[in-house]
Parts: structure tokens; C-alpha cells; sequence
């Protein structure tokens, strides 16, 4: 096995827990100002941060949960992460509509990537 | 570690995600002319066979996530779903009411389950 | 790899499922007469006990999923799980909305966390 190595706790949550290889990332959110769109470009620009900052990347993503606060902005979240991810590199994902934590966020990503070898 | 195997990618998920012996089943779900039953018998089925083609089986299912569009089918979906899994061999398991990408979507569920030794 | 080890199992679920080091938790819920504060007490006191019987504990958590019956009560609960998590030791998390299994349930925690080494 391997030590835990948690980044950017708030006493809540870290914004990232890695264990054994795997990275786990709390629910990303962006400005909530924006649109659908924009908060989905946030969230991924957050995202690949975090990967980075963790020795992975966009081509190490296993799972992916995105909570949409409105189904009815599906469509332009995926015209977002569609562009955004590499093909032949797309996690698994499952998509639900939920509200979040505020009523002005609009979209809410999970991910759990590896990290790179 | 290990490398990543990705099935049936599409540009937006992959429909299973393999990684360090554990494998990662993005949100199936049924033919939307279906009732929950046949529903969720058409999601089992789906996951039956990914874990088939990716070295597993229903024995070695580790966790489960369960979306009902309405939660009112639960005991519908339940009904298939312990009919399905093998005593002695149930995943862990959450189940919550989210709408779907489609309205016509009555069940998903994501799995993620270990790969035979 | 390693074998899986599954712990009171119903013939739906197993409460927990451990493989390769990791404990996968099913979503745990609370007494439904309580508040949301009482419910969120009672996961939280569920979830310690279950990490407790599978070698693991609070400082070992890597990610949680929490569902609100209605979001209206995150602050009851954010007070409760805050108090309860060790500072340093923070999950990942995400947070979000969905009617659970019976409305009398307010909360509902899905956990994932480490084998102790």
C-alpha cells in the first residue's frame, strides 16, 4: 500500500486525496456568474490543474460524476467537455441532474484519475 | 501500477475504464420505451456482459451507484436487482432520485468491480 | 491483487466491501425521526464504527459522497460532519441534492477510505 497525501484541505474537504496511484478530486464548481458553459470551462481548467499538480493528466481520468444542477444545460456542457477531453482517453462517466450546495452553480464534476507511471 | 485500458470510447466516456486490476462502468442505462423492471433488467444485462468482456463477473462487484428518476419505482428496481445479485456477493451500494439525461430514463447505475485474479 | 471481503451483506447490498486495501461503504443513513443534525450524527457514528471494524478510521477516508434530501439543511449537516472531521484528514467530497429511499431520510454518506496500514 501507500501513505495519503491530502492537498488544500479546508476542514470540509480536500481538494484532492491521493492514495496508491489513484486521485480522488472533490466536486469542482466554477464562477458562479456564468453560464453553463463557462462554469464547465472553469471546472475543466480546474481540473487539469489539480491533475497536473498531482502527477496526472487529461489522459489518466478512470471516472468522471457530473452533477447538473438543470438537465435541461446537458447539451451545452457536453459541447464543453467534449472538445475538452482527448478521444481515446474519455473516462468513464455517469450524468444526473442534482442541485448543489448553491443554486447558482450550474454544473459540479467529480474525477478519480490515476497517476502517471 | 499498470496502464489503462479503455472499451468503447465515444468521444465523451469510455464505456468502461480498466486500471490496476479495478474496473470502471460508466452510467448504463435501458431501453426508454421500458418499464423500471425492463429497465433495469436491460442495465443489468449491459453490466453483465462489460464485466464479462473485461475479465469479471457478478461475483466481484465492489460498489454500485443507483439513479432513479422518480423514486417512487425503487421497489420495481429493487425487485430485479435482488433477484440479480448473488447472495454472499453484493456490492456496496448507494441509491438516490436524480433525473437523467433523458426523461425517458427511468434507472442508471454505474458500477465499479475488480477484475478475476 | 487480493480477494474481496464483503461484511453484512442483506441479499441487496453488503454494508461494506473491502478489496486491495480499500473500503468501499454503502451509502449509511440515520434514525428518519431525527433532524437533519440527529441524522447526520447517526451516519457519521455508523460510518466510524464500520472503519473501525474493517482496520480503517476517520484519518483514513479518501472520498465521500453526501445527498441532501433538500439542500436547505447543508449547513446543519456541514456543522456536524465539520466537528466530526479531523483537520489534515479532510476527503475528498462532493455534495448534492437528491430525494433519498424514503423521505424520512434527510442525509445519506457513501464513503471510501483506506485499509490502515
Amino acid at each position: 500500500m501507500s501513505k495519503i497525501v491530502r492537498k488544500n484541505g479546508n476542514g470540509r474537504y480536500s481538494e484532492a486525496v491521493i492514495h496508491n496511484g489513484i486521485i480522488y478530486i472533490s466536486g469542482q464548481v466554477g464562477d458562479p456568474s456564468g453560464s453553463v458553459a463557462d462554469q464547465t470551462r472553469d471546472i475543466l481548467a480546474a481540473l487539469e490543474e489539480i491533475l497536473a499538480e498531482n502527477g496526472s493528466d487529461k489522459e489518466h481520468m478512470l471516472s468522471a460524476a457530473v452533477y447538473m444542477a438543470d438537465m435541461s444545460g446537458v447539451s451545452e456542457m457536453n459541447k464543453v467537455w467534449d472538445s475538452w477531453v482527448i478521444p481515446g482517453f474519455e473516462p468513464a462517466r455517469v450524468c444526473c441532474q442534482a442541485p448543489l450546495v448553491s443554486p447558482a452553480y450550474k454544473v459540479e464534476i467529480t474525477l478519480v484519475a490515476a497517476v502517471k507511471e
